[in-house]
């Protein structure tokens, strides 16, 4: 069960994480693209970080909005979806090569990542970009009850999924996350969140309903963005008893 | 005697040439890399016109000014200056490598451009840039004077250079161009700027003193940016003898 | 009736509209505000032609999207868009502050306009900026048969609203555009254009069933953005019987 | 002797004050216009910390950089930064005006603040733009040995100038600021600073060569962009003998 983390997120005089605290404690880092956050220095600093860690990138494409960082959806064409992910795919890749490593999976960012979730016509979009850049690289997406067809189709493209849980959000019974607007919808108890990683890594999830449901994952996304954040990511990776860091 | 032109350097609702019209002409396209223009949409396209008209591409990278299109000198830190110029060869990169092909040569863009022949800090920090990412790209330079110092400083990066000369810019006795600002600075007759392509294919050039100098340029740079700048680029194509269009 | 224009809306190297030829046609310029399109200078200068031609200058705020020209629609909380609309309602007004003049009207543009009229929370973000701003200054919309509930929620603001008409687009019989993805939805021979204006002059239009259906408006919304359109502009004047320019 | 402050220079996601601290222990309040900081939702915030705190409200406008926070200086025509800094001055007012208050001064942030002070024609540009939207706005301007010619400049524009001093920054015996670049340029002992504060306070600076020079200020530069900067800001207060805050 591996954990990744948002990472090179932050823009110019901006920075969010403490990421040389972070990066050892985590398997897989979505680094920022530019369109959300991210500027090139930005991520060169990370992609250097990840290779020093041994940490493999993913790379975080992202509606173009740095203003909204990513976060509100934009009405756009298919044909723009597939042109933007394929420029911010290239663009860290630029940055991956001249520190001798390469992207090695996709994970959307934000409003595109749900858009991606709940409308098909923006999920192939992303899919066609991604096929059309290198088909060897996975699309991680949200581990729902719609994976099995996600699956699917990012097969019709040649491509593979990884299904991520979270380690601090609430489930519905019906394997969704608990809307944020939701009491309750974000654990903030670090061991009711390590908790539900040792249920994850057991493949269920305990539900707003209190009961057990499966939840089949391939890795967990955690949070690096506060001192408490990096903090948990340490806890996280001794109740999954990874590599000492 | 290959000709040069600036091209995608629209952005979004504002494009700027025919490019469908101008593409049968050349034989490099300086594609703009989505810093001083090129929305990943005009990209894409201009690089599907590229490959459709077997036309070489060249990265066109700039400094992050759409206002100022790139014509605004920034004052950046090498390291800047070399991540920025890593996303942008990148970012191209990755619509070329859905479209099938890739990127040839590097040229930078406006005030970017003129900074690197003045500024030793800036060629190097781009020089560091195109080596790290692919050390069979040649940087385009100004042919100048100068060349031959820039050429030495390329190799000590592994690089080669492709000097470009200008068709309808009058040159100084002394090597460079006549500024902008000065009379007579720019050609707008047409046998003017052919007459100055056949002596550029000669090697040789005659400044504003009315006397013949040697220059030997690689490429000849034409623009293509309105109907008129395309007319004459079918006729400097004339001039060279080139593979009819 | 009243004749208003989209200006402004170029952004550094780019511009679309020979807005000298245009302004001396029109009788209000709705200017972009810097957010999907006017860059400082543009707007300047288009105030400027406004002022020397005695036209009435309106703002034009948008999303904040240059690479979509503001036509994407962006989910936005109703307090940013307050707050953006506020930003560049001030940032217009500074530059006709610096041309002795000021900002009469507001019409929202693109997406953020289509927006305004089909969700009431966006349509009261807006008010509650132009309230705020300038009590005088009338929310231009377009005139469909919820007019009146527009203009009854503007009255709640205190402010008032302006109805426009479309020369060049076919009305429904239920008083809406015909989408523009249907045929026929955009009136291209400029005899039938100049047709629709007259109806509208009276009060009335024929809708897409070849009735006539009654439509009251203040402004007609006019198109500058190329050689025809500014030459159908001054049929249009002619047909409205208007100053001679 | 007034405490000024930069604030508002946060954008989106990224926000680098706990403004609520800082506001109670300044006078007047730089605000980001949104060049190089500033999303229309945090100068909103920043605007209403100010007027609810009593403090004054500045104009931070800065050169078009969110990418390097507009500390690179960008080679703009003066008609250029005329017309960027009349649409930040009316942008900032426009969110004043909402708020029911308005600009009261301006201050040039970073690159743009440095190179008005070293070429005229720069300072020339702003002193047009302030005159032209609110000839009773002082332009604050670092207090050096040109202080007076600035002033005899700003004169010509009809406007006056406000001096400020660094409390944390060593002055050479020339009456500049020690480059950055040079050992010992920055105070970071509170002590220090307290000293440097008291001594400006009663018009006059140690230099870096160990003597008292003469140094008539109307304002002193505080940063609160972190928890201790905002409790050196407590202690210059006190310090000062201000109002309890």
């Amino acid at each position: 069960m591996k954990l990744n983390c948002d990472l090179g997120e932050g823009y110019g005089r901006w920075q969010l994480a403490d990421e040389a605290a972070v990066m050892p404690h985590i398997d897989m880092a979505n680094i920022a693209c530019g369109f959300h956050a991210g500027d090139p220095l930005t991520i060169q600093g990370t992609v250097q970080l990840a290779v020093e860690n041994g940490v493999e990138i993913g790379a975080h494409p992202a509606y173009p909005d740095l203003q909204g960082f990513g976060r509100r959806s934009m009405s756009c064409e298919p044909e723009e979806i597939t042109a933007m992910v394929l420029y911010q795919l290239g663009a860290l890749q630029g940055l991956c090569t001249a520190a001798g490593t390469r992207v090695r999976y996709v994970k959307l960012h934000g409003a595109l990542y749900h858009d991606m979730l709940r409308d098909q016509s923006v999920l192939r979009a992303i899919l066609a970009a991604v096929a059309a850049f290198d088909r060897t690289l996975p699309l991680m997406l949200m581990a729902t009850p719609d994976a099995g067809r996600h699956r699917d189709i990012a097969a019709e493209y040649g491509l593979d999924v990884l299904l991520e849980a979270f380690a601090d959000r609430r489930y519905t019974p019906a394997g969704t996350l608990q809307p944020r607007t939701e009491q309750g919808a974000v654990l903030h108890e670090r061991e009711q969140i390590l908790q539900q990683v040792r249920e994850i890594a057991a493949g269920q999830v305990t539900a707003s309903d209190g009961r057990q449901y499966p939840l089949a994952a391939d890795t967990i996304c955690v949070h690096g963005d506060n001192p408490e954040g990096v903090a948990t990511i340490v806890e996280i990776r001794k109740v999954l008893g990874h590599r000492a860091s």
